[in-house]
């Protein structure tokens, strides 16, 4: 059968994508550092980075441990016993008491999704440098550098999330146990995200609070103890934290087509077992496609030197839309063969599209070249006040356009394929990611490169080159962010139908009161969850805010800026990885127990309400707090091109506060609001036979 | 039969209460004003809310004879016969054809929410002067005057609320056609709240950013243009806009349990055509109890001179809870009486208790007595940044006390009565509303007088009795809110739920994907309401703003106090006026037709989605919005007192930009969303004929 060839042909993709990433890596590498300065603050960052991700990953064992034993117990051997066997669905029946899979399949999700985010900041953090050091020779080599480092990111990320899928998927056969991998996958994208987030910001608000308004010393100053925090940050939460957000909706969405396939079969009316099978491999092999579209289209990504922001900002589109095009031709060579009704390279199209409106929908809000940032930049010149109403307003009203683009896709993938359409919808969103990433993984490599040069004190033009990476870099974060809620979105979706199929809750009634209580509380969480990361970074920063000043005040010279006279860099990163890591267990703890206590206690009809109260609310929560910082961070930027009095004028102090606000709205609690609704939604769809 | 003799009492009640509403606003009225600058002040005031509702009005006469029509078209008379009359139920059958009735049902609403603001706001216009003069003699003088300048409001709401109930249900005994009263009450609210909202904080934000940050002059200055625009503001917007919210409220809510009895006769078990009668009458006879036990109260209200803070509370919270303790008494009698299921009791005691809950919860969070309003305010020592971040954390986190109460309310009400009981737990915690309102309407009055002895600069003791009365006022205003969105929800919830059982709409599947658009459009309506409104406050602030710097650089002497030299409030109160009526346009056109566009072309199902997600969602933003506001302003009050460096600190500083922030939250934004919820309900509880 031809179906069958696409599973090694995904696994060669794979690992095409893994010896490509190789490849790039070694191209990044062999790139040159000249200046001793540049090595030395970049191996400061090297090990702040390296040092959170050791702490966090030690943490981390633990937890990993204890709910592999309890998956083990509770779901592969049922010791409660209280699940009634008979009662379950087949391929349910048959994996239990069989052996420990869903805990092997979690170890192995968490596992990988570790070790892809362990290379993305590994190369990261040597990519800076490099970037810093090619700036010195030209624009078109510091893209090039930089865009390779987010693509060893972003191929990595790929290539074991689709390796993973393949492999478990062939030796169990059974969506449950490859769920496991998945969940896995979310463990470390919950720590990541969220642990990751709340670093950064915290090292960055208390880095600019003190630093450039109190002290008076501009952005990325040697002289403030937190500066290598924030570059630190920036690939703890930018890069590991993105790329483990996006490993979960990549391996999400394959798990949720998997566990949808007879529900496709059915609804698309196709016959017997080789149908069941075009269905289940169809997603992997367009993930595979995606991957060599994701290695050809990186080559589309070159500038000239001197290119203008539009200019460069195409390069990095020649690449996305390149993949995207090459990836649809894929997928319709492959629905052919696989003779499967070409409805579903619609829907492949369809979440592809719904990607890319919500990035320029995204990009329209946030963007200073459009009007609402800058009204808020206007609105600045009233003071602060103003300039916050003006990016709130900005932010709730930037969730239409995203709100209907998901929710058309959603509409047309369901009429055209069923929920099997809304998961596969999501792997089409997803299947180019390899490229996708590399383009926000990108930013913060760009982003350190700028601090770099003003570190070392590199001639102005190679901070003006790197400012001009580092503006791209901003435009991308704000769509990749987009991007990664939308994806969020669907995928967390697609997983909840899963669930509602595995549990076969047959009521779910909306004016049944069990499903408004579930909606109502799902919808909580989503504030709860970013009260507390916002919280978290609130007294995060102030005990960072409090080390930079004991700093100033007690190493005498070093605010003056007397050569030879260095801040304790290492002790304002240990702030900011223990105070990250201690405030990240309670949001954590709930999100993986608040769906088991409602399942157990109010039922599987609340667990599902839930979930879809969560992520509608969830969708609109994060979608607001990601455009407002955005657009605020924007807003600053506009400003401080020279408009409403530029630099140093009142409306820019009022501005730069917008842009405070606004960096745990979009770097912290938005983002980790993405993680809530895939982890509630897997966690329901593992433990979902413990409450039927 | 006993069931019939309860419509006259209830009718006797409400005409009680107007009668006693007369006697209170004879009280007020025969309070002596002295001082000829307070006089003179309160003039201005009265004129410019004057001026305000009477343009607001004339719009809305436009606004309601053209809905009228379209009601009497559309659904009174079918015109367009897409409905298919055999299609329907026999209630609605019935009506359809006979008459205008819907449609001067309407009318009758629109017009008797309108008296009911027009009165109100008369009385508290006038109340403030009798305020100032009373704090001259004693603190309790002036609590009193104030206080019954709110009851007054309060009780003219309930009066003519349940008059206009039981005079429609007595005609037409068909809850079609009472619903219209309803939606004509809700259009009012529509352009009294978001109107009256966008108003007060337009002028609120344009005085407090120029006059106290800018020109460096105390609030409500005489000098400053705006002052009376704001001291107008407070009436338009927290007396007439609040007491149209509630009014609403209070009208939807015996509206849903009237359209609810056949359910509730059914869910109860209850036996034929008296049980029927019997479900009918209990809301309006609880209506009717609870009007008496509002009056009754009232004389607990009291306390000595010099009462400090919590003194002056629980004056005022021995009129709530007094009043709560005789119309659950009044109820138990009614429901034996009636010979009902006590079940009923329970349920009308659960709605009672949610509504205590919200406002506890709520003033935990918003008090500077507590916890997370002073960590705002210790968090504003390093910036405005970090107010506004704590801000939005402290918001975030308060909506979890409130949905576990609302979501707990709704169980235990739907398991004793089924819907039935959701609109009866709605009827209980708004059965006291005379009594609730005139503490919430006390507020603004507070505020006014402390204003107006500010302007007129009475001795030192006045102000700080006015003070006291006023800071008690934040707190019940705080409170008051968390019980508006409360009380919204359910009814909103019971509307919708009397929607579901009109339009018989079978199929209400969680994972159908009308249903799961509806919720993500009906979520992201109550975002881009929220957004509208800021974006409105924040371009009509600019304007105001721009118009007092305007005043102060053309009119000479004014800035530096020279006597005679007045500024041109009439301008100020001119351009408050004009914005917020233009921007209350487009929030009100989308809130009307959203659920008509959906309802038509996407069907009921998506419909009921609708409705379901802008309540959970609605839920959230606006107890997020006015809580954040409520915590922020009082942050400032701490600081104020001392802590923290006090007034002229940079803490407080940052306070001040946070409490402006806070200012659209709270009274803009959050409190418009009640308005959305209840009119899409309403919306489509009437044309829900049109969808079938």
């Amino acid at each position: 059968m031809i179906d069958a060839l696409f599973f090694p042909l995904a696994i060669g993709a794979a690992l095409i994508g893994l010896l490509a990433a190789l490849i790039f890596a070694r191209a990044v590498l062999g790139h040159p550092v000249h200046n001793e300065l540049v090595r030395s603050t970049g191996k400061l960052i090297q090990q702040g980075a390296m040092a959170f991700l050791r702490r966090e990953y030690s943490i981390l064992a633990v937890f990993v441990a204890i709910v592999a034993m309890l998956l083990a117990a509770l779901i592969d051997f049922n010791l409660l016993n209280n699940v009634h066997i008979a009662e379950l669905n087949a391929p349910v029946q048959a994996r239990l008491g069989v052996g420990p899979w869903t805990a092997l399949a979690y170890v192995i999700g968490a596992v990988g999704s570790g070790l892809a985010g362990l290379i993305g900041m590994w190369i990261a953090v040597r990519g800076n440098t490099r970037t810093t050091t090619a700036a010195e020779e030209g624009l078109n080599q510091a893209l090039r550098v930089a865009f390779n480092t987010g693509t060893v990111m972003g191929l990595t990320v790929v290539s074991v999330g689709l390796l993973g899928i393949v492999a478990l998927w062939l030796i169990f056969e059974d969506p449950s146990i490859v769920a496991g991998f998945g969940f896995g996958a979310s463990s470390i994208a919950l720590f990541a995200r969220v642990g990751g987030g709340i670093y950064t910001k915290a090292a960055d608000v208390g880095a600019d609070l003190v630093g450039k308004i109190e002290a008076g010393i501009p952005e990325d100053d040697p002289r403030n103890p937190a500066t290598i925090a924030d570059n630190v940050g920036d690939n703890v939460g930018d890069v590991a934290g993105m790329g483990a957000d996006l490993f979960e909706s990549y391996v999400g969405a394959m798990i949720a087509a998997l566990a949808l396939t007879a529900v496709g079969v059915a609804y698309l009316g196709l016959d017997g077992e080789q149908a069941e099978v075009g269905l289940v491999v169809l997603p992997m092999a367009i993930c595979g496609v995606g991957i060599l579209a994701s290695i050809v289209a990186t080559t589309f990504v070159r500038t000239g030197d001197h290119a203008s922001m539009s200019r460069l900002l195409w390069a990095l589109r020649a690449g996305i839309f390149g993949a995207g095009a090459l990836a649809l031709v894929g997928t319709a060579v492959i629905v052919l063969l696989l003779e499967l009704p070409f409805e579903l390279f619609w829907v492949v199209l369809t979440g592809l599209l719904v990607g890319q409106v919500i990035g320029t929908a995204t990009e329209f809000f946030t963007s200073y070249e459009y009007r609402p940032t800058r009204w808020i930049a206007a609105q600045s010149v009233t003071g602060p006040a103003s300039t916050a109403i003006a990016g709130v307003a900005v932010g709730l009203g930037s969730v239409v356009v995203p709100v209907l683009a998901v929710v058309s896709g959603i509409w047309v993938a369901n009429e055209l394929a069923g929920l099997y359409g809304v998961a596969l919808a999501a792997v089409g969103m997803l299947s180019t990611l390899g490229i996708t990433l590399a383009t926000d993984a990108y930013g913060p490599v760009a982003d350190n490169a700028g601090g770099l040069a003003e570190q070392a004190r590199l001639a102005p033009e190679v901070r003006e080159r790197t400012d001009a990476l580092d503006a791209l870099g901003n435009t991308t974060a704000a769509t990749g962010k987009g991007f990664a809620i939308g994806s969020a979105v669907l995928t967390a979706l697609a997983l909840g139908a899963a669930f509602t199929e595995l549990a076969q809750v047959s009521v779910l009634e909306l004016t049944d009161a069990r499903i408004l209580i579930g909606l109502a509380l799902g919808g909580m969480l989503a504030f709860l969850f970013a009260s507390l990361t916002m919280h978290a970074v609130g007294d995060a920063a102030n005990a960072m805010i409090e080390e930079v000043r004991r700093q100033f005040r007690e190493i005498p010279g070093l605010l003056e800026g007397q050569p030879g006279v260095e801040p304790d860099a290492a002790r304002a990163v240990d702030i900011s990885t223990q105070r990250a890591l201690r405030a990240m267990l309670l949001p954590g703890t709930l999100a993986v127990l608040a769906p088991l206590i409602v399942g157990v206690v109010l039922g599987p009809e609340a667990l599902a309400g839930l979930l879809v109260g969560s992520i509608v609310t969830g969708f609109l929560v994060a979608t607001f707090m990601a455009n407002a910082g955005g657009a605020w961070d924007n807003a600053k930027k506009w400003i401080e091109k020279g408009h409403h009095g530029g630099k140093g004028s009142d409306a820019h102090a009022a501005a730069v506060v917008g842009d405070t606000i606004g960096d745990p709205f979009k770097d912290t609690s938005g983002p980790s609001i993405n993680i809530l609704l895939k982890l509630m939604a897997v966690v329901a769809l593992i433990f979902g036979p413990l409450f039927m």
